[in-house]
């Protein structure tokens, strides 16, 4: 898999003007690490943080520490939404710790959040921005563009696409049954978002239960000689734990990682142009995404649903970029 | 019922610092004209628009109409959410007319809206009110509010009271057999709003359909020789009709100005507190309060909801107040 | 009032060929007395009980009984469904006490069931009827009919139209805010046989709320002389208590008694053609019957549904008829 | 593979008294010749028909047709439920052909149905039946059992085991993106089944799109030199046509037939005990099997899933009994 990794190395590398929008959360920490290692290829206009793994002060606390652990100061941090919009708000201290990272020491960072909420952030950027000129990644529940969106319709203009882990379809759910956590979160706002009109990928269960860890592709990581692989290999041994045990795995996935990857080199990837809808309705299917993978449907595709990666190309590049951090 | 209302004006007045969030519509515009004439008993901040009998730039632009005719250009206009949160949009044309407002020629009036959104509005404003400081009338669907208290869920501190025209029980819908217009066009933001723990009074479809213009009413109003009364008859001579017609009644509701009403004087009124809730799921509930009138769910009482209402009482006291404007 | 009833009594009476679907239950019973008393009018073929106020043992118990009280040993009694469709089996053993009937001491009556299910029996005896000539009066949930109608469409064709007592519009429910008992108990029976085609006209609580006892008219009963009329004044005591006190009434309603008398003279009765749903959806609205009262949603109108009645007329006639009985 | 069937064949054969509920259907076809060839492991009472690939009336000619191919005039055929409890009525044709089977000409066979009702032969046999005796394999949508649970819920008694085809969970749907037809086509009855307390094991598509013809495996039918042997090729042929395009399969599923197989031979199927609940509101996961596969929502297991097969086994079981028919 090296000269795969290699040869898409060559390619013209792919950029973006990005905001990260995250709910840190081990493998969200793992994600901004790898994002903030890449420089040259993403233009991290600023992250934004929104409730989820853990409460929403937590959340925006470890996006400064991996701010802090990147030293990247330039990056300005806005808080978001500290609930979703309908639903009982639900954490996930169990798989995430109650701090929300596995495997690490956390503290308090010394440089804050920027002044502002996330939301009216987003609203002032994506207006002032060229036409179809920002991505958007989300890392977490969509509770702040779905906020946006409703009340500033006009911001799709400025988004060029939204990459998104969330959603499960052959997969099944990893919070319910039917149901992947970040939809499950807030599964009003994945349907605001599913139904605005932006391009949109998105990273499901389908996928990122293929790309998982093994003990060789952490040790590599751990290798690497500087603190942020020792962070990223501690945070995965603690975090994959769990995920191979409930589901039998010979390794752990690291979902949100699994964006990045797509940013800075999609032709890892393999997606289809479906429909697909949330089930936003309490019961049984509440925050499933529907995916009509065979177009049964006939309804508009709205979504590239990526079910295949190369798991190897995958860890390669996350080695080598996070061998560029301190 | 004049003694009654003399009565009442000599009680001490009730004063209220009052933000009126509004989608006017016929009656919204009766009832600001109503609340603008009583300066000495309700401090108007502003008002904010949201989209709900017509489209945003309508209810807007009828706003700024309605604070041209009652010349209160100290009063701030800002412009809210152009659509509800997840449903499909909905409108009354039928009922208000395409522009909104019925009976009257609409015009583009000098005076612009506000810089910035209502929600942002709202949550500065509430933010940095005194505790329990602020009413916040609430004469359309609830949009802007649940937006503002999704991203900012501690501006409940601000707010006194929550004043809101909405919701049907015993009389039935107007939109639907079980649902009434506000409601109906955002369940999901009447559900945020009716969950968000502030103290609500609701006037319901059951009081406004009590409470019902005469010939000999709306005579009296026109009669006053301001242009403001001929203004108020003229849109209550054409609003009026459909209903009349549609449920056989005698005269026609006047919703929004109760609310303006029971913010002036609450002794014409009637209620009881009880527990409602909303049913946002679509289908043949969708947007109906169900109010638990005699306790049976034993569920914490969240709305004061008034049942009967001083009908000559109200427009003595409309009356009197329109008499005030040029 | 008494020269209405007179009146009445001197139209051409009418006449049904008549099957009546039961859930004994106090107002049951009365109903089978009063429908039992009237043998010139209602040629009972048979009685057919369900589980509803009570379970199905106990509501067979007391067709029984009442048939004992009415000496009318030639109507078969069959047992039809033990549970509702689909949804956790409720009763009211609060309104009709543990035995399904207030007031009095319950026995095993000696004659008993007859063979063969109720469902059974609907299918079999429909089958066979002359075109539209069976009329089936229904007061308690509509499971047996549902059954039957599931496995026989073409029994339809047997009848001639369906009186039920169920379902609440402007009055609100009785068992949750929204829903009447009868419906609430089976939604899905309710739904299939709303949809069946077949003419249906519904006695509510809309109707039965406005038809109230008062220590007068329960006096007339209990002075009527013979047994029926102190057993029938001895349940009403009982029975009308929970009401008057829940709901602030002056005296208690005897829903199920209005579908009998209806049949023996509906011009005691008035109502208009409507479309009626069921929300057979668990929440807020289940079990409720959604009534379109101003024809606003354009469907077919599938029900007559009774809102206003003679109340004095009423208990004049029951008063008359169970003066019949032993 | 054939030392394995051959050695399944000679262990101690499995024996059931058994009630087929079929909707013929091509697939029920070959289902129904399979089982009519294994007498001495199935004691088949009767076949009990019910709408769900094509109407009831088609659906019982075609089990009638296959009883006349397998020369076992011995079986009683019972029609049930013409439709499904409160859904609207949905049909297969697209799939199955008009007629019900595909590839090959139908007739009107000489032998009728039985007299009466498919339901009430099976409350009538289920409750003279020894305790635990019955096994009912079901191979289309689950009404008739739905409604004799309904009627009588005491048949549980007399039933052994409840094998059905039907459900998906890591396969995703095939008449929607997330249900099978089977239960898609009476939602309802599925969830009253799988609320029974019978034990019950499901044979899903996560199982039938793993057992999949090839021309290899159709031409050994063809070849066996019997009339069936041809029939069941050439309704194959037709059959898989329709799904090995649509999904881009190597073969076609023979979804029914794998219930017999695992009636002949459990030892060709794995499976985990696991619970299953069915969505039977109507919207995006309508007829949805929820499969809690992980265990996570720690409900008890009311079904055994199986989702693993011997595609091989399947095929020389199915072909050797085949090759016992004229
Ligand atoms: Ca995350
Ligand atoms: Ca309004
Ligand atoms: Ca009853
Ligand atoms: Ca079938």
């Amino acid at each position: 898999m090296a000269p795969k990794a290699h040869a898409a190395d060559a390619t013209p590398a792919t950029t973006h003007t990005l905001i990260i929008d995250t709910d840190p959360g081990a493998d969200d920490v793992i994600a901004l690490l790898f994002a903030m290692a890449s420089p040259e290829q993403l233009k991290i206009q600023a992250l934004t943080t929104v409730a989820g793994n853990v409460p929403l002060s937590k959340t925006s606390r470890n996006a400064r520490l991996a701010r802090e652990w990147a030293k990247r100061p330039d990056i300005a941090i806005y808080a978001g939404a500290p609930r979703p919009l309908l639903r009982t708000p639900i954490y996930a201290a169990d798989i995430h710790g109650s701090e929300g990272i596995t495997g690490v020491k956390v503290h308090e960072p010394s440089q804050p959040l920027a002044e502002g909420n996330a939301v009216d952030y987003l609203i002032r950027t994506l207006r002032a921005a060229p036409e179809k000129s920002v991505t958007l990644a989300m890392l977490g529940p969509e509770t702040n563009l779905a906020l946006a969106l409703t009340q500033a319709p006009d911001i799709t203009r400025g988004l060029r696409e939204l990459v998104l882990m969330g959603g499960a379809h052959f997969n099944g759910g990893n919070i319910t049954p039917t149901a992947e956590f970040n939809v499950f979160a807030d599964p009003h706002a994945a349907e605001i978002v599913l139904k605005s009109g932006v391009p949109i990928t998105m990273l499901p269960l389908d996928l990122t239960h293929k790309v998982l860890t093994s003990p060789e592709r952490i040790a590599k990581l751990r290798g690497l000689g500087n603190q942020a692989g020792r962070t990223v290999a501690d945070i995965l041994d603690a975090y994959v734990q769990h995920d191979m045990q409930y589901y039998g795995l010979p390794g752990g996935p690291v979902h949100d990682a699994t964006v990045v990857a797509y940013l800075l080199q999609p032709s890892l990837f393999k997606g289809r142009k479906v429909n697909v809808e949330v089930d936003s309705r309490e019961g049984l299917g509440f925050g499933q995404t529907v995916v009509d993978w065979y177009g049964g449907l006939k309804k508009p595709a709205n979504v590239n649903w990526i079910a295949e990666g190369d798991a190897q190309g995958f860890f390669d590049l996350l080695t080598q970029r996070i061998s560029r951090l301190p």
